[in-house]
């Protein structure tokens, strides 16, 4: 039974977006626990990064020493980052039959250089073709939260403060604007998921969503 | 006299382009003092590069390490350290009056990311719109020599070997045909200079033919 998803159907892709401190990133794991035991073959990653050079400019996108980058340039280094990683990753992946679990997408373009830095979307659109041709997640889960709550729950882990973590609130309202605009949009690619609950319980939620809609994933052409 | 250029009009933005060996880079110097000696304020510059971040972009660029660099990304990222350079540089000198000479623009990405690596100039020109509106170089020499020469004297420098200078000779074919075809097609803009003499003499033709329309160019709108 598993052999056939490897050798007779493309993977899936699924992507998990919300702003700063939504939780995101922990629910990769628990998400592709839940695709194995379906015995589905999972490569999960991440953007900006996911392939040797695109982690490099993933470093130079979130170094705070490039504060002073332009809107257009940080447009184009996002961009320049996703080529690589679908050249290098996803797009093999997929083709090998893997399920690809990626921790942001072009969704968080729109959001974050769309809706934060007020780039006019039709330019993210042009970039969005250019790069990806027709390819586009099948799945999208937006983990969502008030950006206090979000930025209070990113300032209390350990490390450094990135860039985008230096941005104001205001930034990141308008960058959940944009992803529940284009939930509501779009209601049979996105699934909006209430990240203010304790994470256990959004792991939860999230990973039984997951599960009702791998059946009709799998039955896509 | 002199305080008229910085104050009232804009700089001109002259760029120098040819294949690997054909001695541009060389001529930045000597063209910067014709136009100084005729009381201009001069930027001399480079691409890709220019600005802290878009240097760090050409490490990159430039890096043996990324053979495996997909055309698309290179081509993102050549335009997201052309956008950085543009903002933190280019424009902010023409706007105050500076002439800009710039050893490589966009016409090496026609030649060598269209005419060396095949993408669609269309794409191309899509990235020129969106990264430099409406801002075009006023001129733009062309120092012309067969791929032959120029790669055997590239080689003859001292010094470690480049991603691009480790490309064929048929790659630099396809990059000099691009920029006879565009020299051609607007004769207005582009002085195509024979750099297969000697390098003295090279220089001098190119600082007569840049003495012979500084007039035409000081007088445009």
């Amino acid at each position: 039974m598993h052999a056939q998803h490897t050798q007779h159907t493309r993977g899936r892709f699924i992507t998990l977006e919300g702003i700063e401190g939504a939780g995101k990133s922990t629910q990769l794991a628990p998400l592709a626990e839940v695709l194995r035991a379906r015995g589905l073959e999972v490569l999960t990653t991440r953007e900006p990064g996911g392939a040797p050079l695109a982690e490099r400019l993933r470093a130079l996108l979130l170094d705070p020493a490039h504060l002073g980058m332009s809107a257009t340039t940080e447009l184009l280094l996002m961009f320049a980052a996703r080529s690589e990683h679908l050249e290098q990753c996803i797009r093999p992946a997929l083709a090998a039959g893997r399920w690809v679990l990626c921790d942001r997408f072009t969704d968080a373009t729109y959001a974050y250089q769309g809706g934060g830095r007020g780039i006019d979307p039709a330019r993210i659109a042009l970039l969005e073709q250019l790069v990806q041709g027709t390819l586009r997640p099948d799945v999208t889960f937006v983990f969502d939260l008030p950006p206090e709550l979000g930025l209070s729950r990113a300032k209390s882990r350990a490390g450094t403060t990135d860039r985008f973590e230096l941005e104001t609130q205001r930034f990141f309202a308008a960058a959940r604007a944009v992803y529940l605009d284009r939930a509501r949009a779009h209601p049979e690619r996105y699934r909006v998921i209430d990240a203010t609950a304790p994470l256990a319980e959004v792991t939860q939620a999230v990973a039984a969503e997951l599960k009702a809609i791998i059946t009709s994933l799998e039955s896509r052409p």
